[in-house]
Formats: structure tokens, sequence, C-alpha cells
């Protein structure tokens, strides 16, 4: 199956939308209603619902019920998905303290630091020396990392946590990190996304500049 | 000028590759060069180069420092840009305490909140009342806002922004604000993010998924 990430993106969109939904009373939905959403076209809804082998009725609509959980399952989110933190800069400890990934089905199990006087295992997720995050890999075998060091170390614990087992990342490190072609890598750069939008605000005003679409 | 925002994340990579390239002592680059630290090909960096007038010299290669220059011209980064904050809760108060954007020219000027608890003046950024937004974005001629507010009140926070004079949103809100078509909004959603980690995770192992490539 051909997908990439964008279009998870979208799946992941329209099934936040479907929630809003529900907790509106709706039962059935129709693509257009999706694609008003999330901004695309409906035409797009369908092509990424057929992707997936998700068909409509007749008449074009969907249950909200059925979709939600086919996207649920799509999305491996019918399950809790285990993940580590390594970093807990600011950004590192603003992830562990967020709610949000708890309220899609995700766990921060760990925190790994090198500062040893962040250390605590009493705390409902665990500060623990990064030297123990390969055998913490192991043994509760975590898939997800997320690196939030500095981008000097960002690489070194990248290889740690793919020779531990772990096959996807999410990095808040500003480099580019090298990885096995199994291993997938996304990357957030805070800099980055605030440097395009001072970009496109300082020219606004130039004759013939194309604004991007919202993603 | 038809741009687009992948093409100026690339701009910025770009830059940032460049001055660590200069930190090691090169004063030329090649097309090649930068393709390889930031992963393209290298007819990609030519081609984002000539959209904005940068021609390389007979052989192809660039001079390290006039490029930087003209990078940081385009990016606006030739002069500090100014930003507000509104929201306080973790995100927000980790993007007030980030030290890349200043690295980056990158100003938070203050930061705006509904919990009066938060409230204080004396801080090196200030923390007010969220009513006395508009008043200071007029003020200061702000036209770059951050939104880290939950969802449910990320829509009044943006119409309080645009209504002063923001023209550009980094927004972390996870829902798709609306906005007049000459206002740019960068969507960061943390969740979703780390959702198409999980995916592609969970679907290395289906026979003849496609990996996405590293953006």
């Amino acid at each position: 199956m051909i997908t990439n990430k964008n279009c998870i993106i979208r799946l992941s969109r329209y099934k936040n939308s479907l929630h809003r939904l529900k907790s509106l009373g709706f039962v059935k939905v129709f693509s257009d209603n999706l694609a008003d959403a999330i901004g695309v076209t409906s035409e797009q809804v369908r092509k990424d619902f057929s992707l997936f082998g998700i068909i409509g009725n007749k008449r074009g609509g969907y249950t909200v019920e059925a979709l939600i959980e086919k996207l649920n399952t799509i999305l491996g989110k019918d399950r809790v998905q285990n993940v580590i933190v390594s970093g807990l800069g600011n950004i590192g400890t603003a992830l562990t303290k967020y709610r949000g990934f708890e309220k899609e089905g995700i766990k921060i199990m760990a925190a790994f630091e090198v500062d040893s006087t962040k250390y605590d295992r009493k705390t409902v997720i665990p500060v623990l020396h990064i030297d123990e995050m390969p055998e913490y890999i192991r043994k509760n075998e975590i898939k997800i990392g997320i690196i939030a060091v500095p981008d000097i170390a960002a690489q070194q614990v990248a290889d740690l946590m793919i020779g531990a087992g772990i096959r996807g990342i999410l990095n808040f490190a500003p480099i580019r990190l090298r990885c096995p072609e199994d291993v997938v890598i996304n990357n957030v750069n805070l800099e980055l996304e605030l440097e395009s939008v001072i970009y496109f605000v300082n020219t606004l005003n130039v004759p013939g500049a194309v604004l991007p679409k919202q993603e």
C-alpha cells in the first residue's frame, strides 16, 4: 500500500473532526462535511478513504461510529502506544506534561537525561539516566522515541534508540538524523516553522506573492 | 513570485547548514554540498536558489558568506522579528524559555494569559492579561503571533490577534483556524506528528509498505 505522511495526517484530522461531530450528535457524515472540516476537497476525502478500503454507502455517506472505529484501527489507536522521551529541556519537559498525548492513547513511559539533578524514579513518568535507555527500550519493547536533546547530542541518542529497537522517532533537534531505511523519522523544527511564517508575512506586500495553503 | 512553504523551509535549512560549514572554515560551497546536508537533490538546490535570483559562479559554486547574507535578507533575518505568545500552558511556557528563537533573531516580546496567577510585568518577557493584547500589538506593531491556548479558545484569540494587526500565526492548538486570505497560518500539531510516526512504525511490517521520505 502506498501512503505518505500527509495522507496519514489527514486521516488523523478526519478522526478528530469525527469525534467533534459525534459529540454534536451526528450519526452519519458525508465526504463534503469532512472536506469542509479539515479544508480539503471532497474528492480528496474519498480518495484517502478508498486507499484504505473505506467505502461509503450508495449516497456517499459514512456512519460516524463505524468510521471512527476504522480510522482508529488504521492509525493504531485501538491500543495504547508506549513512547519514551530523551532530553528534559524546555520542550522535553513540556511534552511529558502535555495532556494531548494521553487523550490520544499515547503514553510517555519514561524520560531519559544526562543531567543527574533531574533523575527521579518516583514521578509518574520516571526520569532515568540515558545509559539506562537501551535496556529500558528492549525490556519494554518500546518502538517510538522522542528526541528533545540539543542538536549536538541528537545523532548519538538516535543511534542508541535505534540500536535498542526503536523504529520511529519524533525529532525536535534541529539537525537531519542519519538512520537505516526501515526507521521513520519525523522532524519538528520550531524555528523553521516560525521562520516560514515570518517570511510569508514579510512578503505579503510584494506584488504577485502567493501565500501557501494552510496544511 | 510563486513560492511555497516547503521551499522557504528548505531556504532556512540551507542557511543553517551554511552556518555550520562556515564554522568549519568553508569559504565556498557547491549545490551538491547543500543537497547532501539537507537531503535533497542538487537540482532542487539550484532551482530554489534561482527562484530568488541567486546564481552560482561558472563552476556552480557559491561564496558561503555572500550566500548566508542573501538568505538572511530573503528570510527577513537581517533584522530582529518581534513576536508575541498567547497562552502559557506547557507548550507556551516552553516557547518563552526556548533559546533557539533568540539565536535566530526572533524575539518573544510578551506573553498573554487569562490566568491571573501568571501575570508578571517584571519578568524578561512580561506576562499580561489577554485583554491587553490588542493594544500591545498595535502599539508595538507586532505582525507575528504564536497561539498556544486550548483549542476551545484558539479561534477567539486568533480573531483578536488579526483584528489588531497580526499577519502571521504559528498555531499549536489542534484546530483549523478561520482567517482572512491575507493572513498566513502555520499549524504545528504535536499529536498528529506523533500519530504519523506511530502509523508508519505499525505498518513497517506490512509487505509493500512505502515509508515517507524524511522532510
